[in-house]
């Protein structure tokens, strides 16, 4: 019986289309699939895209970590994959996803909610909705 | 008189929100504003932002060819700013933007055309509908 190695084997299609960077990364937006918002921007490498494909629970890789970042593996805030897009160029993805609770570690339903108003400033344009040290457990 | 050096001034809230890699880019994810697409992903320097906001007419940095893109200067598709947001760790913008025609270089609407589908292919999701020579005058 051969030995299959499912983790880092991506379906031929995508590993041709994409333009993994000199990182062997891509980035990856996700978007809620039903109501259209953006939850985040997060970069995925062969393995976490594989492994994303295979549970269909989102994982993205931690630059700053150096490791897998299986989403809400600590929070609970999971994001299930319902679609996977990618750019005309293949050096993005979209992620159309369904997020359970809260995609920022902030407590927001998003990471964008900030934004720039007429005077220049940034208004928070999101509530928190979830304590911060509930979902970490602090 | 002073001189007022306007096209690569940034707001201080942005620039000090705003983490610009080593590079000195941020990427942007340009969204319709009303319908919710995801149009496109790209990059944005410190100048290009700066006349983003100036103009409300948006401009990314070309990396590949190493100068200011405005989008649409060629093919009349361009972007008019509509909202600038900024996600938690400021290494990413959404832009939410009012398209005109199409955002892709394909002809069409989005540049995220591709899905992936269950048998590991990838399937056009989006019609052309703008001839690419007629948008490039070829």
């Amino acid at each position: 019986m051969e030995h299959r190695i499912i983790m880092s084997d991506l379906p031929a299609a995508l590993e041709e289309a994409i333009a993994f960077n000199d990182k062997g990364l891509v980035m990856a937006v996700a978007q809620q699939h039903d109501s259209g918002e953006i939850l985040m921007v997060a970069w995925m490498n062969r393995e976490s895209l594989a492994e994303t494909l295979e549970t269909r629970q989102v994982c993205y890789w931690s630059r700053s970590r150096g490791k897998l970042w299986r989403k809400g593996e600590s929070s609970g805030q999971t994001q299930k994959l319902v679609e996977l897009q990618i750019d005309c160029d293949g050096d993005s993805l979209l992620l159309r996803v369904d997020q359970k609770g809260v995609a920022c570690h902030t407590g927001r339903r998003s990471c964008f909610y900030r934004s720039l108003n007429t005077d220049g400033g940034l208004d928070d344009t999101l509530p928190v909705v979830t304590d911060p040290g509930k979902l970490y457990g602090a």
